[in-house]
C-alpha cells in the first residue's frame, strides 16, 4: 500500500538537532508519509564525527561532508540545523536547486537569502520550511501563512528574542547590571559565548525580516531594519538591548512600565512596511509586560480578524525540535512551504520609518528614550 | 496550465455566511488551487431566498434546497454554516459520503458526530476541515493538529465562549446581575435570543470536545462533560455561569481573582482524559484574568513543547469568516482535514474526573465553590 521511504538527511547536531536525531531513532512510528511510508535517516553531518558518536549518534549514519550528503541520491529532504551564512546557504540552495525539500531553523540564512531561496524552491517544486526560525517550537509561521492567509495585516509585534527577555526580566527583577545577568544566563545556558547577535538585536531582526514575509508579503532587507535604541538628545542610542540600564528599568518600573526588545512591522502611508527593531516600554500589566523569562509572544493585527496572538518557549532544543519534526511531517503530506498558499513574494530594500506611538516616551534616567507601546 | 475550478457551496447566509460569499464576489483572485484554478461560488442554500437576494446575494446563486445543492454534480466543497443538529448532520454526511469535502463551523455536530464524520471522510478520501468551530478566526485547530503534532499533550485549558465571557466581564466590572448583563449583550449582538447554549456552558463543551480530539486523539462525548458548577454543601451548583452571582464576583475581585468559564481537559491516570467546563477563580492579573470581553485563549501544555497559548477575538461574522477562507485555501491545496497527519482518533464516552485543584478553592458568598486555577 504505501509508497517507498522519503530519505532525510539531517545537517548539525547541536541542542536541537539531537532531539530530531532521537526522535527518528525512538519513536520512528510517528513520522510517515500520507499513505504511510516511512521517514528515514540516512544521514547525519556534523563537524567531529568522533565526537558525535560518543554522543550516542549510531557511526554508519556520520559524516563530516554536509554538501555531499545534501547531494547523495539518497537524500530526499534536508534538515538544516547548522546555523551560520556558510555553508548553510550554498548547502541550501543547492538542495533546492536539486528539488529536494528544506526545513530550517536557520533566521539569519533565511532573512538574507529568503528571496533567492523562495525563488529556487518555487523553481524547482521543492518545499521549504521554517516554522523553528521564530519562536522556536511554538507555532507561529504557519498559523500567520495559512490561518490568516485571507486578511490582510496591518500590524505585527513580538518578543522574539528569549535571551534578551530574560536578561532584562532578570536585570528589573534584581536590580543587577547587565553584564551580571549575562553571566548567569550564559551559566544556564541561555545566552551563547558571543551573545551579540541577541543583545544587539540582529536574531530578532532576522525573525522580524521573516515574520514580515508571511505577513506582507515581501523579504526586507535585515540589514536596513534598525536595532538602535534612542536617546532623548535625539542621536541613536547603542544597538539592542546594550543601552538598558538598571535605573531605566527601575525607573520602567516606578512608572507601572516594563522595558522590552520588541520586534515590530506595520503597514504604513503608501503600503510601504515599518520595521524595527527596539527597547521599548509597554504596560507593566499588558501581556508583553507579563512576558517574562526565554517567553516569546507575536501579536498581529489583521482585517477582517482583530488582533490575534501567539506564545511559548522561544527557545530550548526538545522545544524548537517540536517545530522541525512538524514541518517534516507537513512536507510528508505534501503540505506545501510554509508561505503554503501565498503569493510568492518580492524582495525589497524599501524599509519606512514609523510615526511617533501615540502613548508618548518614557525618557529614562541613562538619556535613553524609551518609546511607549500600548 | 490550471486545472478546472473548484465548486464550492455555501449553506447558510448569516453574519458568516454572507462574509464568506463577500469574499468569492469581492476578492476572488485570492482563492484558487495550488495549480492557480479558481475556487467559484456555485450556490447559496438558506431559508428564505427572497431574503437573501434584497440583502444583495446574487439571485441565480441562490436556493432554499441545501441537501440538492450538495448533491449537485456541480458541487465539489461544501461550507456548511446552517448550525444546529440536524439538517446539517445529514447533509454533511451525505457529503463526505460522496467524496465531497467539508468546511463547517458547526461544533454541535462535530461534537455529537465527529467519530462518524471523520470516519466517512477518511473512508471517501474527503476533506473535512473546521477550523472556525473554535476561537471564531483565531487559528487554534490547526496550529494544534500540525505544529504540536509531534508532541504529547497533557493539557488544554480555554476561555472558548465569548458571549459568558463578557457577561462574566460586565457583570464583575457594573457589578450588575446576569438579567442586566444579559440584555446589553443581546443589544449589542453578543447573546443570541436563546442564550441557552452559551450560558450553559453547552458550547463550551462542544469546543472542548474538538479540542480533545485534535489534542487527545479521541472523541469524547459531549453529553459526559460536565458543565455544572460546584456548590461549598457539596451538591452540584447551576450549569455554566448561571450560578455565578455579582456578589461572587466582587468577593473574587476582592481576592484578587476572577470569575471564568474554563473548558479543561487533561490526561489522567491510567491514560485516562479528565474533561469539564466549569466556573473557575483564576487569578487577575493572569493571562485568563486578563482575558475580558469576547476574547478566547486556548493553553496547551505539551511535551517537549512546554506551555503555548493563542488568543483572539473568538467570535463575530468577519472575524470567523477568516478562518472559513484559511480551511477553503487548506482543501484547495490538498493539505488534508484539520486532523491532518493525526491518526485516526476513537470515540470514548469515557471522562474521568478532575483531581482536586492545587491551588485551593474559593467559597463564594451565595454558596457556589470555584476551584482556583493557578
Amino acid at each position: 500500500m504505501s509508497g517507498p521511504p522519503l530519505r532525510v538527511a539531517v545537517l548539525g547536531a547541536g541542542v536541537v538537532g539531537r532531539e530530531v536525531i532521537r526522535a527518528f531513532l525512538e519513536r520512528p512510528e510517528a513520522l510517515r508519509t500520507a499513505d504511510g511510508a516511512p521517514l528515514e535517516l540516512v544521514g547525519v553531518a556534523v563537524r567531529d564525527v568522533q565526537q558525535a558518536a560518543e554522543g550516542g549518534i549510531p557511526a554508519h549514519l556520520l559524516t563530516d561532508a554536509p554538501a555531499h550528503l545534501v547531494a547523495a541520491q539518497a537524500t530526499d529532504i534536508v534538515v538544516e540545523l547548522m546555523g551560520g551564512e556558510e555553508p548553510a546557504r550554498t548547502i541550501l540552495s543547492a538542495a533546492l536547486g536539486a528539488g529536494k525539500s528544506v526545513v530550517s531553523a536557520n533566521k539569519l540564512v533565511l532573512a538574507r537569502h529568503g528571496a533567492a531561496l523562495e525563488d529556487a524552491a518555487r523553481r524547482n517544486g521543492a518545499f521549504l520550511r521554517f516554522e523553528a526560525a521564530v519562536g522556536g517550537g511554538t507555532p507561529v509561521l504557519s498559523p500567520l501563512a495559512e490561518g490568516l492567509g485571507s486578511d490582510r495585516l496591518t500590524r505585527i509585534r513580538g518578543i522574539v528574542n528569549g535571551t534578551t527577555n530574560l536578561l532584562l526580566t532578570d536585570m528589573a527583577e534584581r536590580g543587577t547590571a547587565y553584564t551580571d545577568a549575562l553571566r548567569r544566563a550564559k551559566r544556564a545556558g541561555y545566552a551563547e559565548a558571543d551573545p551579540a547577535s541577541d543583545v544587539e538585536g540582529h536574531d530578532a531582526a532576522y525573525k522580524l525580516v521573516i515574520l514580515a514575509r508571511l505577513g506582507f508579503g515581501v523579504w526586507l532587507d535585515p540589514d536596513r531594519v534598525p536595532r538602535t535604541g534612542a536617546r532623548a538628545d535625539g542621536e541613536p542610542g547603542p544597538a539592542g538591548i546594550l543601552g538598558v540600564s538598571p535605573e531605566d528599568l527601575a525607573a520602567a518600573t516606578e512608572a507601572g512600565l516594563a522595558i522590552r526588545l520588541i520586534a515590530r512591522a506595520e503597514l504604513v502611508r503608501g503600503g510601504r512596511i515599518a520595521a524595527a527593531v527596539v527597547p521599548a516600554a509597554v504596560p507593566s500589566g499588558s501581556a508583553f509586560g507579563r512576558t517574562v523569562g526565554v517567553g516569546n509572544r507575536v501579536e498581529v493585527e489583521a482585517a477582517p480578524i482583530g488582533r490575534v496572538a501567539f506564545e511559548g518557549p522561544g527557545a530550548g532544543g526538545a522545544s524548537t525540535s517540536s517545530a522541525i519534526l512538524a514541518d517534516l511531517r507537513a512536507i510528508a503530506r505534501h503540505a506545501g512551504s510554509t508561505w503554503a498558499g501565498l503569493a510568492p513574494a518580492r524582495a525589497s530594500a524599501d524599509v519606512a520609518a514609523f510615526p511617533a506611538p501615540r502613548a508618548g516616551h518614557l525618557d529614562a534616567p541613562s538619556g535613553a528614550r524609551y518609546p511607549i507601546l500600548d
